[in-house]
């Protein structure tokens, strides 16, 4: 049987029926992209390139992974390709305006092609996605100069972008970095410093690199509010256009448990010479910028999480339905022969709860996705609706995936019993992959404050009010149809819960004790996540059973299969609120 | 600070305040064991030996794994050193009879020294812990031959014994074993087959290794009633001594993705020349022999992920005293040094759920531990009740450790941030180790059929009875201590859930809809184990409290800390049972 990482009908079912991209096509700025057959003809070229470009080196990228030898930093040759592929077909210049030379494409579109990468190969995604995010940042902040110079050659995949924050002193404290830069006489900036942890920071698949770079201005306030943002070329471009080097060094690459195809590096400024920074964006506003981007980040880790999920799940399922092991539990004759193992209830069960977590969190990605674009393109109080939204829901769309997707993933490897616990057998590799997204971009425990601590409270408590605005308008819908019936009635149960344990938690935040208000976090973050879950399986079942934004094309079986995940949903994950 | 793995103290609590291992050392099979004060030095030898010849190479033996290279398993040279260590204190004799050459001593005290060794080194435990097993096994069903010719160069540390149960086509089917046994007419048989996921099958620091095997005798009948014991030494023991090749041929080692010290084989039996075997016990009566041993095998795996998951919580509580990073929520001046992290709730609360977990996981394995050895040494009603009491708990103290230890480890690699993730820190190797737990000597689905579907309704449900008695017992305890008595009424509450659910559960039964009563076993087990783990905890309570079994002699803050994790499992973990 053909092996698969992701399910192209899902992703048709969440753009088409359920989340209704069109509502994005049809504005003008997007209006170029066209219809739905367009929209899948784009997402073909990019499974394509994942079939065949991607896919077949998942566990070569991670039996020769990086390594740091003769002091640089060595990866797999089909990274080359990989980055010819992807370049070619334009999607590194998926999201960037037509006036910088992009294609102007919906960031939902661009960003679900990339959950066919991550599901794929998520070590070749990886170099991709950190680019793209770079390319953004310096269209959305950079002069005019910073932009001509540097986005064209990261869009045609030749040079590589990077995110540099983090320092050996100041992981998540971001407000403790302690690189610095001093002006120059040009308006340049010297910069020197050390960051670690530099994903994708040399390779050997790009010539140059663009590290956007958190640094402090000498002479800079302290904490947060005195941090500015730089992009740090490995090789200045001269007016020649030679490449010069700009003492970038690199000094190192972590090996990790997993992501073993993707380089994490060490980076050092100004040691072995002046390396030359531009400012992006105000000065001691660098933090703002990241943040931006962050958002964007932050959902690309649970979308990386999801995808990954996917990909163990579709390996599993397939490995299920082809290994015989022992016979059903009724049938106590020895020489009858034995029965493949998805006929065995647990397995079922195993099978069954990666479905409904994948689909659950794709749709939940989705849903966040397209509040970026919309963001974007509205107005008035319709952006602000999608802004607040965004920011309350991406805590939860980062860490709901990364951690239940460790569960999920953990059960694809259960069914393959001893093997897969061996090298020779990929379960482990996804299962070893995983784990990094409940760190990156801000850990579980970060998220949890962001959420309690930040979110919830944002403009009077205006975020909440808009989804539990957006949660009734799909329990309405689903009152409309007898079988949805109870399922709109243990949503507006678990809503009504989620809501008094908030009040309850304000009750100390109100007599000033933070301390007691938060010390709780991750479990309010737990319980919010399965009360957004619930809205969004609801939203499918409504799909699924009639409609909501779209129509209905795909086959019966499908909105069936639908219907039984969102039904263990609320059977098997929805309860776990009461503890 | 000193990096440590398990807290003796915790021990001490456990077998001398908690279980009374006193019941056992006053029987006169142990007579000779001595008191407290004995068993201390006893368990200081075995903490000497990992401290010194375990614990510093535990990180070597995972970078430089097991690999099979010219025909042969090559392994860490320091195992060797590991083997005459343990040897030399007399371990691998340790729950051996005085007749048969051993020590005789509680398997508790046996296994408690074994529980230290996993802490320090799972993968090197390993070895010593399939050679006792096999011990016990030919001591217990062998001939006085194969006993006198087997066992003492096993106890001396000289051969290996290892357990060869699954074949290619067979994993968990036990009924489909295909390796087959044909007479000799001297009494012997030849077999032949093929045996893979063979622990310590073969390694550099053994002359010998003898495979106890099940295998079919030729004519026997289908399925598990037709399956006998054998034992098979790669090499014969000649009349004169020397060794001679018995074609037992190791022909691959599993590279896993944990564990990687640990040698896993694939064995060939009679393949390029005749391989003697020896029948242990009665003929097609293999599997009851085994099971016998797979009771020990079980516990033991619960025991190695709570030890892991123990090294883990020490590391990790050592690295959040010592890192610091961020700032109190409440102090917002940058320019304040930095705090250690375990100041951070959510740091706190990781390090609170892993001691939380491991301490109730431990002290529900020396329950465990204790019912082996009562079983033994007791007759009659008393005899009946450690017999049923530990086949109800097996399953569970198999799976509850195996399941929730992954989650515990994954909270101290979480502590490390980023680090965590990279192979410079050990937090990943405590990761990766212990997934396999949950797959060894029966997955967790398999646990899962074996509590609902034959252990619950064993001997028309006299094992429930006993636990509930057992149950009371505490219960009523706890009820002098006004502090104890909230939890010991949730312990309550939860044990009447826990039989609504059982009786719902068995109407299913009742009217013959065994698939339905089956369906949800895992669950069954989930909330079975809570309720399990909130009598050890209630039981831990009064223990701290007041009195139990024993006495209380350590420091004060010991006890308090106790009865901190008690209230964290009955404020954070029992109240899972809702869902």
């Amino acid at each position: 049987m053909k092996r698969t990482y992701i399910d192209m009908n899902d992703i048709r079912f969440l753009l088409f029926e359920v989340h209704g991209i069109e509502e994005l096509t049809r504005h003008p700025r997007f209006a170029h992209v066209g219809g739905r057959e367009e929209i899948e003809l784009l997402l073909q070229t990019a499974r394509d390139i994942a079939d065949r470009e991607m896919f077949p080196f998942y566990k070569e990228m991670d039996s020769q992974p990086v390594v740091y030898r003769d002091g640089g930093v060595r990866t797999h040759p089909q990274l080359r390709n990989i980055f010819r592929a992807v370049a070619d077909a334009g999607w590194f210049a998926a999201t960037t305006d037509f006036e910088d030379g992009g294609i102007q494409l919906p960031y939902t579109l661009f960003s679900t092609a990339h959950m066919i990468f991550e599901a794929a190969n998520n070590s070749a995604q990886g170099y991709l996605g950190v680019s793209t995010g770079a390319i953004d940042l310096i269209t959305t902040f950079g002069s005019e100069e910073l932009k001509k110079t540097f986005v064209p050659p990261m869009m045609e995949g030749r040079w590589q972008g990077t995110m540099a924050l983090t320092e050996p002193q100041a992981g998540s404290s971001l407000s403790d970095i302690r690189s610095t830069a001093r002006p120059t006489p040009d308006g340049a900036f010297h910069i020197s410093g050390q960051k670690i942890f530099i994903s994708a920071g040399e390779h050997e698949a790009c010539d140059n690199f663009i590290h956007l770079t958190l640094a402090r201005i000498e002479g800079a306030p302290a904490g947060t509010k005195g941090i500015s943002l730089f992009l740090i070329p490995k090789f200045l471009p001269s007016a020649e256009g030679d490449l010069v080097y700009n003492h970038v060094e690199c000094v190192a690459d972590f090996q990790k448990m997993g992501q073993r195809g993707y380089a994490t590096t060490h980076l050092v400024f100004g040691e072995t010479g002046p390396t030359v920074g531009y400012l992006v964006g105000e000065a001691h506003r660098g933090l703002a910028c990241m943040f931006q981007m962050m958002n964007a980040a932050r959902i690309a880790v649970g979308q990386t999480a999801a995808a990954i999920a996917s990909a163990a799940y579709h390996y599993s399922l397939n490995y299920a339905r082809e290994r015989p092991q022992g016979r059903h539990i009724l049938e106590k004759d020895p020489l009858k022969p034995q029965i493949p193992i998805i006929r065995h209830a647990d397995i079922r069960r195993m099978l069954l709860a990666q479905k409904c977590f994948i689909e659950g969190s794709f749709s939940l990605v989705t849903e966040c996705l397209k509040l970026v674009d919309l963001e974007k393109i509205s107005e008035g109080e319709d952006q602000r609706r999608a802004r607040l939204l965004l920011e309350l829901l991406t805590p939860i769309v980062k860490t709901y995936p990364s951690e239940e997707g460790i569960r999920s993933v953990s059960q694809a490897l259960q069914i393959f019993g001893g093997y897969g616990y061996t090298m020779d057998f990929d379960a482990q590799q996804y299962y070893r992959d995983i784990r990094i997204m409940a760190i990156y971009e801000g850990t579980t425990g970060i998220q949890s404050l962001d959420l309690l601590g930040r979110k919830v409270g944002m403009e009077s408590g205006k975020a909440l009010e808009y989804l539990a605005r957006e949660i009734s308008k799909v329990v309405e819908a689903a009152a409309q149809y007898e079988d949805l019936l109870p399922y709109a009635h243990r949503l507006q149960s678990a809503v009504s819960i989620w809501q008094s344990v908030l009040s309850h938690l304000q009750g100390f935040a109100g007599r000033g004790q933070l301390d007691r208000y938060l010390a709780d976090a991750n479990l309010f973050l737990e319980l919010s996540s399965l009360v957004v879950m619930g809205w969004q399986w609801l939203k499918m079942g409504v799909t699924a059973s009639g409609q909501w934004t779209g129509g209905r094309s795909l086959p019966t079986a499908f909105y069936q299969g639908k219907l039984q995940s969102m039904r263990y949903f609320f059977k098997y994950e929805l309860p776990r609120i009461h503890s």
